[in-house]
């Protein structure tokens, strides 16, 4: 097979913004022949988050054999971009002169963000490593908690005085090195450096320079407290369409800023967080190894054998009525499944609502009316069906009434729980995308058992 | 109970930023007195985002009678905030002349975006009431399909000839009237119109004006085909970190730009959708009525009544096992339920990382196999714990010995079926969110069923 070219592979790529998958193999061979100049060919046009893509997607050896061959392809963005669990690899594998020279490019926020998840040795290394201010800006930074506004924001920022006129914005840009590599507002701060307003760079740049400033300040304004949850802050940015937004701390003076591109990263990473807690998946991601997946996964499906159990022993209250009419075994998984899918839509909206803040003590009433509602009417017709497979299967009317009546009380009670229990969960402060899943399974499995057999063993036996 | 003033109701909401919810009885109070004063002075203070909520969190009634009293508080930004359901509505209830006002106002992707959702006659009042500039500008956007590139993009750009310089460009920025509202790039085009790069608002403001732009540009620079899907954009924009990014038509030229604050909303809107369909819940929201959210859950539960009653049949299989020992019966749910948990467990997290592009040709494989392991792992630990439970409940090392095998392999088959059957479906151009949930729980409801009943049935009769 002849090697694709660079415009094959990119052309070939389609519409979409995924690495080429055979450039994986490609690099693969490039390394295995040590063929230098093919590997650069094959790099070259790359983002950094793609390199990074790349370096996650082939296994460990490869990697280490890339890495060895070509370690100067690992700049700062390309750091930057890797998880959690490569990084910490690669930066143990690499020589410390190239962590060290990548990190020195960084903005503080990013090097914040690496530094967050070493080793205290690793940190100590990258710290020593860095100017001193840049080094002071980054410790100042990480004493702010985990997942706080301070951890977020980057430490250089565009701010002037409140009484400064267009032309001397422009001036004091003009004459500064070393501006923040993006940044679309300058701050106006009064004389104890607290923010009073901001104004857009285009506003800047589409006004006369005799122009003051605070006349031409935008109308939302809002600071950020340096110990906000980071998610209240990509909440801020998306309801609120901020581009940035300076951070404050305690005394309410300019610490930092925070940019849009920060917080979108953040919302992706708490969605991903919802998505992967309602399945029971606590964190950690697929570069994670077998051993930490296994331990990650454990405590959820613990959790999951005793509620099982639990349903069980529902059911071995019944033992007699199922050695009687064996049917009720065969049936009663159906009623326990419907009951536990319904709930799951249920608990699956309220978990979303609750996160975005729909779902608030205005309308919790209204929204419980109306799943419960909704499972009223559901489990009447899947009531109806159920009614009709157990008249013809088993050719018992009674038996088929027994099944729709069990049917339509457990789809409500799935309604129910499955607001109610994300909504009493989040004001007890546990995070209901945790653990919700499992109490609302176990209440539609008990009550789907339980309405189930119980009425069977009174109305058959 | 006094009235919360202004300031009491801002500090008391906290570190968050959710409306406070004693907002909406006061609204509702200042509405049912007709107290307009205390109206204005409870909205005056919001943000449009958090109006929108407002009106999205209380009932059509009072709704209603708000907007009698004051119309005049739905802006076009209040509009663009506002979920699709309760928006149409509002128009409806609103006067023509109120939301025509309102409309004008907002930048071409924001009418598409209230447009989209509109019937026909309502379009039509619409567009009738923009000016035939914005209309033409707003139609063209429309002729692109839904959820493109071309739908979520504003028309009006920021471009300037190849060829000009920083004091150019800052002339002509001065000299023009009708700015977008937010722009963060100036776009640097040929004599055709073709974007060939773009300028940072923060390099022209840093640099001398004597500089040319072309010298000053960003290295990294994409175009988005106008027909492209708005989750691929919003894709580029979280991976490359865009800011903003030009859109182009099918002969390169620029025809409109995409900002990141929209980038983010789509991102958002894509998680929903995700985090939904995970959950057999299509599409919709909370503030949708019974009759529209019972059709939409009623599929899903239709598919998993299916799937129910299939594993019902294998259940049937072994009706003489059953009636021969009870406590199969009793148990069985237990298998099916561990596995379709660990099955919920590996499907998510490879939905979500076929989502982010992380799991692809290159790493399948290496997936499956971690994913069996970690099934493997965990079998085997809840397989001791079930037997352990088996021998004591029931007395019976046989039984114990069953539940344990068949643990073990439904584990086994749920880390298998939860990877393979997502990207299966993603090959085959399927969401992978929307279907793998039923296709994973029949087979582990099935594998887990047919392994404990039939070894049961094998070795213990």
């Amino acid at each position: 097979m002849a090697d694709p070219t660079e415009d094959e592979l990119r052309e070939d790529a389609g519409d979409g913004y995924e690495l080429d998958e055979r450039l994986v193999p490609q690099v693969r061979l490039a390394v295995a022949t040590e063929n230098r100049a093919r590997l650069d060919e094959l790099l070259e046009p790359l983002h950094a988050a793609d390199i990074a893509d790349l370096l996650e997607q082939i296994d460990s050896g490869p990697r280490r054999a890339l890495l060895a061959m070509a370690s100067d392809i690992v700049d700062g963005e390309v750091l930057s971009e890797l998880s959690d669990s490569p990084r910490e690899e690669i930066i143990e594998f690499l020589p410390d002169s190239v962590v060290n020279e990548a990190v020195r490019d960084l903005d503080s926020d990013d090097v914040v963000d690496i530094l967050e998840d070493l080793t205290e040795p690793q940190q100590e290394a990258i710290l020593d490593a860095l100017d001193d201010a840049d080094r002071a800006a980054v410790e100042q930074s990480l004493a702010y908690p985990e997942e706080s506004a301070g951890r977020l924001m980057q430490r250089e920022v565009v701010a002037g005085p409140e009484h400064w006129t267009v032309g001397e914005a422009i001036d004091y840009l003009r004459g500064t090195e070393g501006l923040p590599e993006h940044f679309y507002h300058m701050i106006l701060v009064d004389p104890r450096m607290r923010p009073i307003g901001y104004v857009t760079l285009g506003r800047i740049l589409g006004a006369r320079r005799e122009v003051l400033l605070r006349d031409i300040t935008e109308d939302t304004f809002r600071t950020i407290p340096a110990d906000q949850d980071e998610g209240e802050v990509a909440y801020a940015f998306n309801q609120y369409h901020l581009i940035s937004a300076p951070v404050i701390d305690e005394t309410e003076r300019l610490v930092g800023v925070i940019t849009i591109d920060d917080a979108m990263i953040v919302l992706d990473e708490e969605h991903e967080e919802d998505i992967l807690r309602l399945a029971g998946v606590p964190e950690g991601s697929l570069t994670d190894r077998v051993l930490a997946t296994t331990k990650r996964r454990f405590p959820w499906l613990a959790v999951n054998l005793l509620t099982a159990i639990l349903a069980s022993l529902v059911i071995a209250q019944f033992e007699d009525a199922i050695a009687t009419i064996v049917a009720l075994a065969v049936l009663m998984p159906i009623v326990a499944s419907m009951g536990g899918n319904a709930g799951t839509q249920s608990l699956t909206v309220a978990v979303r609502s609750i996160a975005t803040k729909d779902l608030t003590g205005s309308n919790v009433w209204r929204v419980i009316r109306r799943e419960c509602l909704v499972g009223l009417l559901n489990g009447v017709i899947f009531a109806v069906v159920m009614a009709l497979v157990g008249v013809i299967w088993f050719g018992s009317p009674a038996l088929g009434g027994v099944i729709a009546v069990a049917m339509v009380v457990n789809m409500v009670v799935a309604g129910l729980a499955g607001t109610m229990i994300p909504v009493l969960l989040d004001r007890l402060g546990v995070d209901p995308a945790l653990a919700s899943g499992a109490f609302v399974t176990t209440v539609t499995d008990i009550v789907g058992f339980f309405a189930f057999l119980g009425l069977a063993a009174a109305v058959l036996l």
